[in-house]
C-alpha cells in the first residue's frame, strides 16, 4: 500500500485516523472547558486561581524531589542575598 | 468564610476543587496518551505524521479564512521571489 | 567547592552566571519588544500580520522538506476529500 | 498602495519588513544559545541548573507579590495536609 497515492484501503485508513484522533481532541477540549469552569468557580468562593494552580502544579511532583530542589533555591537565594 | 484561614467548610472546598481538577488532568492525560498511540499506529502503517498533524490542524479552521490567509502568503511570497 | 554550602568562591560564581544570564534575556525581551513593533509598523501600512508571519515561518524551513510536507498534506487532503 | 496586488513600494516595504524581522529573530536565537552555554557552564561547575533557572525565574516577580502567593500556597497545602 503506497501512501504516495492512496488506495481505497488506505483512503479509509485516513479516514479512520483522522476521526478517531478529531474525537479524542474534542474529548480534551471538553475537559479542558470542565478544567476553566471548576476555576472560574473556586475565584468566584473567594479561592486565589494562582495559588490553587501553583498546588496543584506541586501536587504532580515527587515530593522528596520537589524538597530538594526547594532546599537548593533557598540555599542559592541565601547566596545571592535575596528573600527566600 | 475567610481563605485566609480556612475553615473545615472551606477545607471540604478546597479539596473538592483539587480533586475535580486533578480528575479532569487524568483524564486530558489518558486522552493525549491515546493521541499519541494513534499517531503511531499511523507511522507504523507508512503514514506521514508531520502531514497528518498538518492535516488535522487545517481541519480546525474555518475554510474561507484558511483559504483568505494563503491566498495573502501566496501573493506575499510571490512579491519576495519565494516559491508558493 | 560544594554548592551545598556555597563559599565566597561559589557566591562569586553563582552571582556571575545569574548576571550573565539575565542580561541576555534582558537583550531577548528587548529584541522581542522590536520584533513585535515591526509587526505594528507592518499592519499600520496594511500588511496582513498573520500572513507575514506565515512566510518568516515557511521561511525557516528547508525549501525542499517544506515542498515534499506540502505535497503530502494535499495528497491526505484530496484522500479526505478537502480542498488542498 | 493596495496589499492585495502588490506594486514596487509595496514589495520594497514587505522585503524590508521581512528583513528587519529575520534580523531581530537571528539575534534572538543567537542570545538563546548563549543562555544555554552559560548553564552549561554552571551545570560543570556543579550548579543545579533547575534551581538555578527557578532562582531566575523568581527574581522576575515582584517579590511582594511572589511573598503573598507563596504564603496562600502554604495555606492551601495545611488545608490540604501537603509538606509546605
Amino acid at each position: 500500500m503506497s501512501i504516495a497515492s492512496p488506495d481505497s484501503f488506505a483512503k479509509d485508513h485516513l479516514r479512520s485516523f483522522v476521526d478517531r484522533i478529531e474525537s479524542e481532541e474534542a474529548e480534551i477540549r471538553d475537559r479542558n472547558q470542565i478544567k476553566s469552569e471548576i476555576y472560574k468557580e473556586a475565584k468566584a468562593m473567594g479561592f486565589d486561581v494562582k495559588a490553587l494552580r501553583k498546588v496543584i502544579g506541586d501536587r504532580r511532583q515527587d515530593p522528596d524531589k520537589r524538597a530538594e530542589l526547594e532546599a537548593i533555591v533557598d540555599l542559592y537565594k541565601q547566596a545571592l542575598g535575596m528573600p527566600s
